[in-house]
């Protein structure tokens, strides 16, 4: 393999003009479009209309003639195009760890009423920490006497804890740490084995790995707009509800925008009768805008062409990384039904390591406490951009002193 | 009084600068500021800022080298000086609705530590909407046998149905309906009395009318930044702690942003020992610098010249409408004590008139089923305006023909 080979390959790809679509940083190679994404080019046009025109010259009028209040809505369809959904089964509102909380919430109050002695909410142990976090807080809600979690990893497999005494199983699809792609198919078939949900959380995999939720038949699902969805910092999340969950119980969080008449200010809080009962309060118009059209470049790309050229790029990276750097050690399993769109890889000294790389302008990242993360994000990432980080990594890898943790990392 | 009386009001108005830092939409008198607030000139610089250099260029560097990180708490503490609170005691996150669902949740988790037997969440009846749909979906989460709500009205007097056995109460400083403004010093005593907490939604106060949460002791607030605080449509909004509770139980939406360390990635939530810990998801970087230079404005006005001129353009506004619409009934209380910064005002063909007006330009906004707001927004409004206006409406008002109510107006 040669550095020739990789430009060819460049030449070759049938998504190279995808990358003319982003700000591409200077001096830079960008692999941690897992944790953010870069900046469609055309995001900033359309900040300027939604705040010029939009707000700035037609203010409330824009909530019917800008189509404001359909944002939520039309920007959840074309999400929902990506992971398989069907229509009005996905709205674009609030964080991911809410709409967590909205899913656990709406589970726990649909088993209540199909199978009410149920009290366990499974999770597994390793999943990102939010997703441990908001469940744990829900349990706190409920009194910790009525709610327990129960947690599955490598000793306690989720085929040997899942009994019919859970509620729902809240897993991620792709493993923010150890890059670990789950077979959504087979775990969503156990879940409804025994009748329990299943809350898939898709920010490691949305954008970058094929997700037919309808036809794996899924309850809910969550995931984030500012990764492989590159729609910017603390970009609202989306939420997918499969149809049949729609209507059976409240979610948890019944604000003014998920009611079935906002506007008549009545005093019961009803809900609305679809995936818009989601929402909770005013949607955030600029942000969802820009959000529309990232996902657009998404949906022109083709899920299928980004993932071949995903673990094109995976293969090249692990390929190099044991030639080159043979010290570290991959962490995410080789197989591509177990692998999702970034490459972890564990050493001692990952933290210097990634300190390193980024004075060389290699954007990886770091997870505490020896992780190190680089993401493919077909996109904008080039084969060559593959080679030239190893090169670099390489070289830096000799030089690496152990340096003190000091938070100061971001997801 | 004359026109001509107005213009040297105008010319005599020591906040007439402010004007010009907001694009005022050509052709239009807008006294809707309190649904959504006028446009600041400076917004489309600010978006262009985050957008093209801290997102598009230094990406992940930004939430250090661009304060990203910070952002919640420095917004958060530029509208704690515009409502009387200490350092530290406000946040920019998430919705109205949702932070109103914080603070009942922490509420109802720090009396079952100090007041375990109590179960009744009090509400106003006439409460802004979401107020009431967020406490029905908290106690209907938390399964309706245990905790209950309790309603208060003109029948049902709060003095009357606040016993020990109250949690807290949630009440608006200022009706969004009749633009009465509450006694917050009264109230929040009165809550005290009984060790109930009391939850202030500012939503129509905020920016408008002086607040001093830290004088009266308030327990917790909400409130919007689209509307007198001109941030935009959907903008996140703010919550305030007081300090007292912040640290004795956990907030119910425990996400990873509100852990004491986001990036250590612990497998147990632990809340940050301060007003952090109300944070939930990853923040919204774009809007809440939008907000940071809204909020800006507002200081620089000074609160107290803000509420004058409040006053002096609802008088104006209240005497010329005596005098040339006399069939619209006034609803908002005259006396300065309770009024806030918008007029509301009755009428049998409201509706009509709010479509009529708006084809003249002049934007108030309709409330279901027979309300006309008007909002003073001192920052942008003059006094020629109201002058205007009263114009407009005395014309209008004779063509009015009911038109049935469409569910598309917005709040």
């Amino acid at each position: 393999m040669t550095r020739e080979q990789c430009e060819i390959a460049d030449e070759n790809d049938e998504l190279k003009i995808f990358r003319n679509k982003f700000k591409i940083p200077q001096d830079t190679i960008y692999l941690i479009g897992n944790s953010l994404g870069l900046c469609p080019i055309e995001s900033q046009k359309i900040a300027n209309r939604v705040i010029k025109q939009e707000w700035g010259q037609n203010h409330i009028d824009s909530w019917n003639t800008a189509g404001w209040y359909h944002l939520p809505v039309k920007v959840g369809n074309k999400i929902g195009k990506i992971i398989g959904a069907e229509q009005n089964e996905t709205i674009i509102s609030d964080s991911t760890s809410i709409n967590i909380f909205k899913c656990l919430g709406t589970s726990i109050a649909i088993q209540k009423i199909k199978n009410p002695d149920r009290r366990i909410i499974l999770l597994e142990r390793e999943n990102f920490p939010t997703d441990l976090y908001i469940a744990q807080g829900l349990v706190n809600l409920l009194s910790t006497d009525e709610y327990k979690i129960r947690y599955f990893d490598d000793d306690n497999r989720l085929e040997d804890v899942l009994g019919d005494d859970v509620v729902c199983i809240l897993l991620s699809h792709v493993n923010y740490r150890t890059g670990q792609l789950y077979n959504m198919k087979q775990i969503t078939k156990l879940a409804h084995k025994v009748d329990a949900h299943i809350i898939w959380d898709l920010c490691h995999s949305v954008g970058s790995v094929p997700i037919n939720l309808t036809k794996v038949d899924a309850d809910f699902a969550v995931g984030c707009t500012y990764k492989y969805l590159n729609s910017g910092p603390g970009a609202p999340a989306f939420i997918y509800v499969n149809k049949k969950h729609q209507n059976v119980a409240w979610q948890p969080l019944t604000g003014w925008f998920g009611h079935q008449a906002p506007f008549k200010m009545s005093k019961l809080y009803e809900p609305a009768p679809n995936i818009t009962n989601y929402l909770v309060g005013t949607p955030q118009v600029l942000q969802i805008s820009i959000i529309d059209h990232s996902v657009g470049i998404t949906l022109d790309a083709d899920m299928q062409a980004i993932r071949k050229k995903s673990l094109a790029l995976g293969d090249l990276f692990i390929k190099l990384m044991d030639e080159k750097c043979p010290s570290l050690k991959l962490v995410t399993p080789f197989e591509y039904e177990k692998r999702g769109s970034h490459l972890s890889y564990q050493h001692e000294n990952a933290y210097a390591i990634s300190n390193l790389m980024r004075k060389r302008g290699v954007y990886g990242d770091f997870r505490f406490p020896d992780i190190l993360r680089f993401a493919m994000t077909p996109l904008y990432t080039r084969f060559v951009d593959i080679w030239d980080v190893i090169g670099i990594i390489s070289e830096v890898i000799n030089d690496a002193e152990y340096e003190g943790f000091d938070g100061n990392c971001v997801t």
